[in-house]
């Protein structure tokens, strides 16, 4: 609450005055949108909750739609960071794995409302689409384990296995873990949930002997 | 298409004539609704893309809320009616989750417009929910399967295993195989991916001898 709702700090260059002022105003806009739904969100609120005007948002971001767009595409970039540091690691493809989907779970809990917006738009109504390409996030996730999943079978580390088939296991992990953080009741798993998990998928749920490949 | 505008059939019983016209409005309305959106949905555009006329729905369903809530209702219980046949097959713990994951994943693909509102209003503003509890569906899945997984780890098929954790990696492959139903461009899996995909967490992604636990 406080990070939006607090004056502008005094003191500051003007660029940092403008770059404070477009982060206050995606939050704020990311909270309202989640809120009230995009259609009814007005730009009078979200410049209320930022502890701005009207013209610092339309300075920044044009229209209500040019802020959502930017929701989506600084998401989309800190999406991309963030795969980008985990395929950077070094270590066994299960660790490389585990720091991904690290990764991307915390900077999912970081901006529950952004990701709520995000999910929102996808499964509502086509014609409301903003022009943005939600098939982004999909493609670097997938990208990213298939690239690690081909390593691991490489170098013995995993089984052969369809690489598009891992890479659907892999992320029903993280959206199943994503899932109880968007959920206002769901329960917590708890910071090491999704690795725990990872770890289940890796070794598998059967006892060696009831294996019935290899 | 053509399930929804085809007028309906001649020489039927009143009644039968009831529940072709509620059927017909469910359908159209989740069509409308996932179109434009709940709120920016009328109750005039359901009834035309139905065939039939304001008062048959407000005799139905009471009002736009009403055919909202129906439509959600309606999806609970056959989700829980699938979920119910699962549970009361025969044969190994793997086969009663695949067969479990089938009945829903089949009943989700039959049902997409319907599927697709529910998530919209699932991630969409809590303001705008309609009364209607979300949390049922995740609590007669999860149930059913921490009941197998608990079976199956008294019988020895399965591993000891955090049974959350179980429950969380299958609901997993779920989301991800249906969200692939829900994306209008998503590479589809063909019908025995969901069951492939389970048979990788079954089995494991690593080779026996690079497994870290048993």
């Amino acid at each position: 609450m406080e990070r939006f709702d607090s004056p502008p700090a005094a003191g500051l260059a003007p660029r940092e005055h403008d770059e404070r002022a477009r982060e206050r105003l995606l939050r704020a806009a990311a909270d309202v949108f989640d809120r009230k739904g995009y259609a009814a969100a007005s730009v009078r609120e979200i410049v209320l909750r930022a502890g701005l005007t009207k013209p610092v948002l339309y300075y920044h971001f044009g229209s209500k739609e040019g802020i959502l767009v930017a929701i989506l595409e600084e998401g989309a970039r800190r999406f991309e960071r963030a795969v980008e540091r985990a395929l950077a690691r070094g270590g066994t493809v299960r660790m490389r794995v585990a720091a991904l989907l690290q990764e991307i779970h915390a900077l999912f809990k970081e901006n529950v409302p952004a990701v709520r917006v995000a999910h929102a738009l996808f499964f509502g109504p086509r014609e409301a689409l903003p022009p943005f390409d939600f098939g982004r996030f999909e493609r670097v996730l997938t990208g990213a384990i298939r690239r690690l999943a081909e390593e691991g079978m490489q170098s013995g580390e995993l089984r052969r296995l369809p690489v598009e088939d891992v890479a659907v296991a892999i992320n029903g992990i993280l959206e199943a873990c994503t899932d109880q953080e968007l959920a206002p009741n769901a329960p917590r798993l708890g910071d090491d949930g999704i690795v725990r998990i990872l770890d289940l998928i890796f070794d598998g749920l059967v006892p060696i002997h009831a294996r019935k490949e290899n």
